[in-house]
This record gives structure tokens, C-alpha cells and sequence, in this order.
């Protein structure tokens, strides 16, 4: 079994770099603190005697040597990137568990026959650079490198440049290569293994996803003479899309999800109507057909309000992330570790994406859920137990071991 | 009366500073683009024979002598600066109409007892440096020099500092002399001379207009596994204030104004519930006493809003700008000078805060209005007729003149 408090200085002496005022991180795909993390990181790596590779994505593979180097290893991994108010385990905590599993085996002179592989997979977040995943996603065949290269932040900085800048972008192709299995341990990031008081999550698979920008284009004109009833006003359409979309959610039962995490205006000058609203939506249900269902809704909602308002709209499809079902055996290994370990626990599916998604494309892949405090994340405030992590990571170490043949 | 061509040819070739591809102007205060704008109005001043002064705020005034140089002058003027989708005739109208007035008499050889003034006023738009109106406001007494000068732009810039840095922040004090009287041609920024078929606008005051940021703070989470009946969301909060907010206005009556001008967002990432979300509120109503009621309303659903959607909230004033009333004398200069112009015309209030708030502080002040197409204002297609602005600078000529006692 894992080193618990080993595990736990390490995620807190990483919590450092980017450490923020409320107790969280802000480390952010790609800036300088992204840097000094994998850095970190990568100097813990070579001293559990790992060799280190970094592909054209950023995406770092520590491996530990198997008996048999003909293997496909048996990989791990997360991120280490934050949200701008993120805390200090989304991510971190799958990376950072990896190692301990491997510090574990060399403490106890443990030799597998595949060998294993502990990944940093760049900008999980999608918060500095949209998607999500896309570390994982280009690696995976899901998106072109010079995709990934173009994405812009909201300062145009271009991800290619910022890579290349932070001295991350390797030489080895950001393609995927046979991997005997795959799992990610993660935190919850929601309140249901804590209301159900179970210490393990066994994941089933992830839920699906569709990112997009809907703008509203009206006529500016001035706050004060213009009168009311001839404004063409985004802000007029937006509320009732707003309160129609939440409603939305409400009729698809407790695991829709509707999210408004950013709106831009333009120009945005007080005494003036904007000329134009965009807002990001985040749609997200288990099942593919219900989101599929909730995609056409609110196509007709953000189009009827629009017409009403007597505005323009536009809806850009920003990313889609398909329901994710995870590979059998790798859940069934999962199951057994837990059972072994005699943890409580529970089967479920995630409500975030994680790297498991796109690396399921191309590998026998499952992940393992731990409670986090009040189910809080993408907030400073996010926090977990010690006692939770420590078993998480040892449901990391026997799955591995399983399916790495010790 | 005035040359109308030389007055449009002036419009047009102001307009080449900053000129959009839309066919506006962006000719934010206090950037290059300003200073270019002032730079030319100054040179054309000389050339008419003025005496230029600028003082603390960076207002300019022109100044054409009279025969008894003891009497106080007989002002007029407007702004320079723009929108950031601005038009072609917001203020500089105003300012070079003045000007026109100047140089018709020039033309003419009338000398008058009292000198005649012509005034720029900086940052009249409030849309860079909030609040409007600032270079008239300090002038007058309504704000103090330094909160002026520490008043900040998008980026942090300060107002002080970019005044200096385009070379306008003079020696003379900004403080209010005594003034036989004050005009201010504009167009109308509203439809209603165009529906009304009026030329001219015989302004009797300008309606009160407060302006606020509303802050609602909730708590960030993650936007997949947060379920919805557990979030602290802003925008669930927002929605329904825009909506009760649009109905205040309608049950107010058909003058009653409601504009959301701007909303920021923390921390503005996709797939995290916001923090919070800052909403630029602009109120106006021609009746303080109906202001004051829309006031209480307005903090009465922000209130129930918030606690509804488990928010916290908070509302700072950012400006209050009362209904005024101008100087009869002043309107009856006006008044009188279109009926000996035989021009169509209409007692009217302003929508729209112009410098003369101020300036009627501290001295009789009253304005002019003329069409514009379709009312459009704070639009790149703002548009007005030749002969209309033609018609409002011969209004100004007779009203001045009558006021200096030709
Ligand atoms: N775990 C996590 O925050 N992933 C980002 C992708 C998502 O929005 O679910
Ligand atoms: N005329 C004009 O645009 N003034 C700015 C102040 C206001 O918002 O009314």
C-alpha cells in the first residue's frame, strides 16, 4: 500500500507554486507557473528513477521500467493545470497519486512485468485555452495538432507560442501508442459520494458534453432618448434564454446540466444598448440521446428568443464531448481492488470530463473517484480528506498492478 | 446667418479622425486620436482669429474678444470625444457649430459688447472614464480635480495621467467664471423631431439619469458534476432582474429608461459557475420624483433576486445626474430666435446628459436640438441632414447674439 503522507506533502508542497490569498491554485495551462510545476514534478520523477518524455503537446510520460520492455505499459495521469480559481486536487491529485504509486513499488522493491507510465496531459482545464483535454484530445486522434497549436487565449497569446515559450513543446509525435490499460484516480469534484458516505467511486464512464457561443446581435442606440419599445436590446433576448435553459434542465430530470460560465459585450459602454451579448453554454447529460434532445431545445429556445427580442443569433459549436463508456475489464479491475481493499464504495459515471475520455478512444481505460469537501470544485475552497486520498491511490496501486502483472 | 457647407465640410473632415469601417468614429477621450481631434479644432480656432485656453481638465476654450472686455462671455461648446461605436456628430456637432457661429460673424465683421466663447469639454461620453461629463462636471464644482484625475479605464489607465500624456492638461484653473449665458446645439439622439417632423428642438431641460454597478456573488463549482438545485449561480439571479427591471420601465410610462450597458464576469471561465457577475445599470426618468421611485424598485428586485437565488449582492452608485430645469431667459433666447428663423419647432427635454447639466450649475444655459435619422445615436450609422445642422447653428447665432447684445 501507498505512503499516504507522502502523497499528501507532495500535493501540498505542489499547491505552492500558484498558491492563491483564499487557499486555492492559480496555475494556468501554459504561464510560467505551469512551468515551475512540471518542473517540480519532472525533477520527482527522475529521482524515483523514472526517464522522462515530453511530447509535441507538452504531455509528459515518466516511465518505470518492466520485466518485459515488448509490453504496452500500463499508464496513469491527470493534469497539473488549474482553473484562474481552482483548487489544490483537481488534477493534481491523479498525477501526484501516480507517482506515490510508483515511489511505493521501488520502496517495496516491486518489479511488474509491463512497465508503468505516470502522464501529465497539458491543458485539462479548457480554462485558458478551449476545449478541455485537448493534451489528451490531440494525442488521442480527437483533434489536429495545429488546432491545438492556433487556440488563443483572451489575450490572443496563441498555445503553440506559449508552449514552446514555457520549453515544453518535445520532439516525440503527440500520438497515442499501444497501452496494455489506463486509469485516472480523481476527485469527485460533487456531493454524492459524501451524501452516500462512501470512500471510493467506481466509474462507469463520463457523462456527455457540448460546449458552444451563442451571440445575440441587436442595433446599439442611446440609453437615454431611445425609447423602450423600439430598442433591438441583447439583453432583452438574453434574460428569457437564460431563464429558459434553466428551465430546460429542470424538465430533463436531477442530471442535466446547464452551465453560464462567461459572457462578453460588445462594445460595453454604459450609456450605450450593446451592440452584441455572447455567452458560453455548457450542456452536459449522461446519456447521449437526452443530451442530443437538450442540443435541439435549445437551438429552438436561443432562436425564438432572439426572434422575439427582434435580434440577430448565432450559435458556434465550441467542443463536444460525447457520452463516455468506460472499458469492462479495466472497471472490473477497479471493482476488485476496492473489494480487496475492503473500502466502501459505490458504481457511478463523472459529471466532468477528464483525459480518461479521450485516452478511452484508444485504450482500455477507467477511472476512480474519491469524496471531496461539500462536492466543491473549480473553487478555492475545494479540499479532501487525507484518509480519502490515500485509499484512492491504493485503489490506483492494485489496479495496476492487475492489469501490469507483478 | 452661418455658412451651412463650411460647417458640414468640417463635420466630415473631423470625422476622419478615427474613422470606422462602419462609417463612424471612435474618438475615445483622452487617446492619440483625441488629442488629434483637439489639435485640429485649436488650429482652425487660431486661424479664426482666438485666443485658445485650456485649463486643469483639459477643457479648451476659444475665445473671440468682445467690445467691452469686463462683460462675462457668452458661451458655447460640446465634446470631442466618442463612443467607442460612435458617430459622426455626438458633440462634435456641438463644438463646431461654435466654431461656425465664430466664423460667420467673422465673415460678417458684427463685433459684439460680450466676447463669445467656444468650449470642448473633455470626456463628455463617460464611455472610457466613467462618470459622463466629468470635464463640465468639475468645472462647475459637481466632482473634485483629484477624483477626476484618479479615475481609471478598462486597462487601468488613469484619467490624469493619459490627459497629461496627450499634452492637454493645462495651467488655468478648471473652476467655473461668471457667464452671461450658455448654449449647446445637438442633435437629438431620439426620433422624436424626425416622427414629429420638427426641425428644430427648443430644449426646456434634461431628464435625470442615475447610474449603478450591480454586483451578485454567488459561489464557483464546476459546471459537470454540480448539481443545479445546489448552485449559488449569478446568472440565476440575473435573469430574473433584467426581466423585472424591463417591466419597471414599462410601468413607468413611455419616458421611463432601463439600459444595461455592460457585464463583467469572475473568473469568466466556461465550465465554472461564476463568482460573480457586475451588471452596468442606467436609470432615467425627465421627473426626479419618478427617478427616486424607480431607485427603490430597482433596489427592492435586486434584492429579492439575490436572496431568492441564495445570492449576496451589492449596488454602488456610480453617478447621479438630477432633472434639471434650464434658465428661462436662456430657453426664451432660444425660442425666440427660431420664430424669427420661421423654423418648424418643439418645446422638448433632453434624454441624453450633455455638458449644459452642468454648466447650468453655474450659469443660464440652455439648448438646441436637430434631427437625426431614425434618432440613431451611439451607433456608427448615426446620421444627420445638412440643412437641419445648418438650421440648429443659425438658431445658436441668433440666441448668442441676443445674449451678447450685437
Ligand atoms: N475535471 C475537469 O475540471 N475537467 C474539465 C472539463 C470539464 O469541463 O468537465
Ligand atoms: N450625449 C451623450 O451621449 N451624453 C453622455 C451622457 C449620457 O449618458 O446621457
Amino acid at each position: 500500500s501507498v505512503n499516504g503522507q507522502r502523497l499528501w506533502d507532495s500535493l501540498m508542497e505542489m499547491a505552492t507554486i500558484g498558491a492563491t490569498d483564499r487557499g486555492g491554485c492559480n496555475r494556468q495551462a501554459l504561464t510560467d507557473l505551469d512551468r515551475d510545476g512540471r518542473d517540480l514534478f519532472v525533477r520527482w520523477c527522475r529521482e524515483a528513477g523514472c526517464s522522462i518524455d515530453v511530447d509535441a503537446m507538452g504531455n509528459i510520460f515518466a516511465r518505470r521500467p518492466g520485466r518485459n520492455p515488448d509490453l504496452p505499459p500500463v499508464l496513469t495521469g491527470s493534469h497539473l493545470d488549474t482553473q484562474p480559481t481552482g483548487g489544490k486536487f483537481d488534477g493534481v491529485y491523479g498525477v501526484l497519486a501516480g507517482l506515490e504509486v510508483l515511489r511505493s513499488l521501488n520502496d517495496a522493491g516491486v518489479e511488474t512485468e509491463a512497465p508503468l507510465e505516470v502522464a501529465v496531459w497539458t491543458n485539462e482545464e479548457g480554462a485558458r485555452f478551449s476545449p478541455a483535454m485537448i493534451g489528451s484530445g490531440v494525442w488521442s486522434g480527437e483533434f489536429e495538432l495545429d488546432y491545438a497549436y492556433s487556440r488563443e487565449d483572451k489575450d490572443g497569446r496563441k498555445f503553440g507560442d506559449e508552449l514552446a515559450r514555457i520549453g515544453y513543446r518535445g520532439e516525440t509525435p503527440a500520438r497515442a501508442r499501444p497501452l496494455t490499460a489506463a486509469f485516472e484516480v480523481h476527485i469527485e469534484q460533487g456531493p454524492i459520494l459524501e451524501q452516500e458516505q462512501k470512500q471510493i467511486g467506481v466509474l462507469n464512464g463520463v457523462q456527455g458534453m457540448h460546449w458552444y457561443d451563442l451571440t445575440l446581435t441587436g442595433q446599439p442606440c442611446h440609453a437615454g432618448p431611445s425609447p423602450m419599445t423600439g430598442r433591438r436590446d441583447p439583453f432583452m433576448g438574453l434574460h428569457r434564454i437564460l431563464e429558459q435553459l434553466y428551465r430546460l434542465a429542470e424538465s430533463h430530470g436531477p442530471w442535466a446540466r446547464v452551465t453560464f460560465g462567461d459572457i462578453r459585450v460588445e462594445p460595453g459602454s454604459r450609456n450605450t444598448v450593446p451592440e452584441s451579448l455572447t455567452l458560453a453554454v455548457d450542456l452536459r447529460h449522461p446519456e447521449q440521446p437526452v443530451l442530443d434532445a437538450m442540443d435541439r431545445s435549445f437551438r429552438e429556445i436561443a432562436a425564438a428568443a432572439a426572434d422575439e427580442a427582434r435580434l440577430e443569433h448565432s450559435i458556434r459549436d465550441e467542443w463536444r464531448s460525447p457520452a463516455v463508456a468506460f472499458a469492462p475489464q479495466c472497471v472490473a479491475a477497479v471493482r476488485e481492488s476496492v473489494a480487496e481493499l475492503g473500502y466502501s464504495n459505490m458504481e457511478m459515471f463523472s459529471g466532468a470530463g477528464h483525459d480518461s475520455v479521450y485516452i478511452s478512444r484508444v485504450a482500455p481505460t477507467s477511472m476512480i473517484f474519491v469524496p471531496c469537501e461539500k462536492g466543491l470544485s473549480h473553487n478555492e475552497a475545494e479540499n479532501a480528506e487525507p484518509a480519502d486520498l490515500e485509499a484512492g491511490a491504493n485503489v490506483l496501486l492494485h489496479a495496476m498492478l492487475k492489469m501490469a502483472a507483478s
